[in-house]
């Protein structure tokens, strides 16, 4: 609390590691590339687990636990899959003081296990779907960290599934898609945009990659969350096939899709403010606290009195922290809770306990507002509502006021350098034009967005057909 | 389906494998030493889950998350500690394609790696105490797996707490330790005794360990949680010193506490029948079967229709399925929902909508029950708690019956023999007459139970005196 933490506009970069460290919500581990999780931070992981859990079981889904140690020999067994993930992988060679025969990987993501688990388990089309998901810790050797973007270690849920057909594994790619983008702006308040990933920037081993991309208040790109339809790959390296009803042998489809403690981070870089993070009330594990202020014991009894009623009542639907330290002024607690994010203060005098009310400030806003004690639950009630509400809003707009559309590549350059966001342009599907773009700005094609307008145009760089405009930024 | 169950009579240890292979509570993987965790069983660790983590948060504890991977040199900071465990330990030694210059151990459990950063947290008695729980997996090399009992890796909770004083750090050692018993009785249904182990038997750099004990239906003991009192030991290994009240540096007090998904191990090994695993209502995600029961078109839709009914009604407390499948008979439903343990069998007929009723089978029992179908919510509730109760009964009943209170060394020889089962008897504290039990026997000293008789007497080994008895068993 003593620190102060730097202005965004000073430096969006050290504001963002400040706002982390200061309030609590991870720290710096001993080990190189690794972050701890603290309680501040770990409490929305939690509401984000506790929700997307909640949504994966409504649509079918189960969870299961595979092992973290996959042997080299499973690596491998899928080419593109061990050629984007092998290089980064920490691997154990010594069990139990013995030198390991075979080396094993900690996962980097878990498809090769699961499919040789699958392999065991899916015989005949009545084995089909499998949807199971999985709540772990992967590991992809990283040593410049950035807190909860880039860390070698992190939290994720990563989902599995099997299916018959096809078409089945696609309509389940785009069904864990769309849940992802209502949870993310419903839950998170991010907007997001949801599109096909390019060839280049898909995932190894998928037949293609679904994303959603956020915008950060640096204007840069963050990618939320992906779903995969892996095609028959992973059943053709695990050779796992099964009995279709008219009794032929065929490859099974698989999808797979992920979440990581990486939305923190974009929750973070969303709604942070210079006096520290900001929480979406449907996110906030503790959502109000009440700030007592008084002078002297009578008026503590009183106060306290008062506040203890308050709380008792907001307790039925809210977690309510009642700071009634008597060590800390309330200034200072009021920049303490604002530092963590908490989204709605009450403050309490002796002069709101006479007026029959109490002072409320939305953490996003930071204006003081009286409000009557009578139907105070209500009134918290729908204030929240209408927080989260206009938080996603607020993020909408600044998404689209840093939109633009741009058809000539010096414009294009102009524009990612000076403005950055998130630029329109038409590409005419080539890698080659996709790699010049990124060599010349850094900016990659964020997806190609599923509500995109069917518009025909040039190529912002060989000129060529192009069937619609792409999403082009610079990236997390 | 089509296997059969060795019967507990013929070979335990096979029962147990089959039971839980067929179940699909889990499985081998191919990685030595790991299992898998399949959704039938890892559904009851969500349950475990669920309701620890709120006991915990209701006594004033928050989760975070530390890092996975620990350096070498910390895991030596600590003497007993590091002995205890480094053996066990899978060592990473490649990272990012480059060999490390300090190896990395998996932790094999966190204390290192957490009281290094309490170093950094903890200055003064403000920041104290500090009550953090972590969700995590660990890894202790093992090649001779004994699923949910003994794998490399397995998944726990464990609880890292820091206290300005002995008395305090105690005082949260037993109350997690009566939490632990609180939950594996009323939830498991699971008879435990609460009591210290004896320095032979306990953590590895630990003041005192308690731990609580239960009798597996082979009369062996299982150890189903602990709860360490670490005393300053990691606290003077990382230097973690604080100032108190009266502006003196102390060193932190400390705690650890944990338990893994092996409670599953000791609820199939508790509950389990020939037919498979039975599981407590308490910690059963799906609590209820419906299996209806046709003959012909009519008779389906009559059938169905009622069954709806009775599902939606039930639907408003319970989780229900309603196993319509047309492919297998109701004899091969009730057998695969036996196996899998759903607490209880609701069977509709067309006799049964004509008297209106149906009727109902607990899974522990397996005696059929016509049940009126009006109040069908309140029988059931009822029958479910009751059956949660007799579950724990019946197995404090079984652990009682093979208690067995012994003077003489022979007698105690030959019961542990041909009996099996929990042998109290005096024992005098030496680790002399610990270990020379341990050699003849391979019995040990479970615990010396909190609750035991003030009752001078002599050593069964060496004959000197003894304040009360303790409790010796064979162990998982
Ligand atoms: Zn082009
Ligand atoms: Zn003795």
């Amino acid at each position: 609390m003593a620190e102060k933490i730097t202005p965004r506009n000073v430096d969006y970069s050290r504001w963002y590691t400040d706002v982390i460290l200061q309030a609590k919500l991870a720290d710096y581990s001993p080990v190189k590339g690794a972050m701890v999780i603290r309680p501040n931070g770990y409490a929305i992981w939690e509401m984000i687990q506790q929700n997307l859990d909640r949504m994966f079981k409504e649509t079918g889904h189960v969870n299961a636990y595979f092992p973290l140690l996959i042997p080299e020999s499973f690596m491998k067994k899928e080419a593109e899959h061990v050629e984007g993930f092998s290089p980064e992988c920490a691997v154990v060679t010594i069990g139990g003081g013995q030198e390991l025969e075979e080396p094993l990987y900690i996962r980097p993501t878990s498809e090769t296990i699961i499919w040789s688990m699958y392999k065991k388990w899916i015989m005949s089309y009545r084995d089909l779907p499998i949807l199971i998901n999985q709540w772990a810790n992967v590991l992809r050797w990283e040593l410049r960290t950035r807190l909860f973007l880039r860390t070698s270690e992190f939290l994720w849920q990563e989902g599995h599934t099997a299916h018959a057909t096809y078409e089945e594994a696609e309509q389940e790619t785009m069904l864990i898609l769309n849940l992802y983008k209502k949870f993310v702006e419903e839950y998170l308040a991010i907007p997001v945009i949801a599109g096909r990933k390019s060839d280049a920037e898909k995932f190894a081993g998928a037949l293609h990659t679904y994303s959603i991309e956020a915008m950060m208040q640096d204007k840069k790109a963050l990618q939320a969350g992906t779903s995969h339809n892996l095609g028959q790959n992973f059943a053709k390296a695990f050779d796992v096939k099964f009995q279709d009803q008219q009794g032929q042998l065929q490859y099974v489809w698989a999808t797979s899709w992920g979440v990581s403690t990486r939305l923190i981070g974009a929750l973070i870089m969303t709604h942070g403010d210079d006096n520290g993070v900001v929480i979406p009330p449907r996110v906030a594990q503790r959502q109000i606290v009440i700030v007592p202020i008084w002078r002297g014991e009578e008026e503590k009894k009183q106060v306290l009195d008062y506040a203890d009623a308050v709380k008792k009542e907001l307790t039925k639907e809210f977690t309510v922290i009642l700071d009634d330290r008597e060590q800390y002024k309330p200034g200072y607690k009021f920049a303490e809770w604002e530092l963590q994010g908490i989204p709605l203060r009450l403050e309490i005098g002796p002069r709101d306990v006479a007026k029959n009310g109490l002072v409320m400030v939305r953490r996003d806003l930071l204006k003081k507002e009286f409000i009557a004690r009578d139907g105070v639950l209500q009134t918290v009630r729908a204030t929240l509502d209408l927080m989260q509400k206009e938080m996603l809003e607020r993020a909408r707009k600044f998404q689209e006021d840093n939109t633009h559309q741009v058809d000539d590549y010096n414009q294009f350059k102009k524009t990612i350098e000076e403005e950055g966001g998130f630029i329109n342009s038409h590409w005419c599907g080539s890698a080659e034009c996709e790699a010049k773009i990124k060599e010349d700005t850094k900016a990659t094609i964020r997806n190609i967005p599923f509500d995109r307008k069917a518009e025909k145009g040039k190529c912002i760089i060989c000129g060529k057909e192009s069937e619609g405009r792409v999403i082009f930024a610079k990236a997390y």
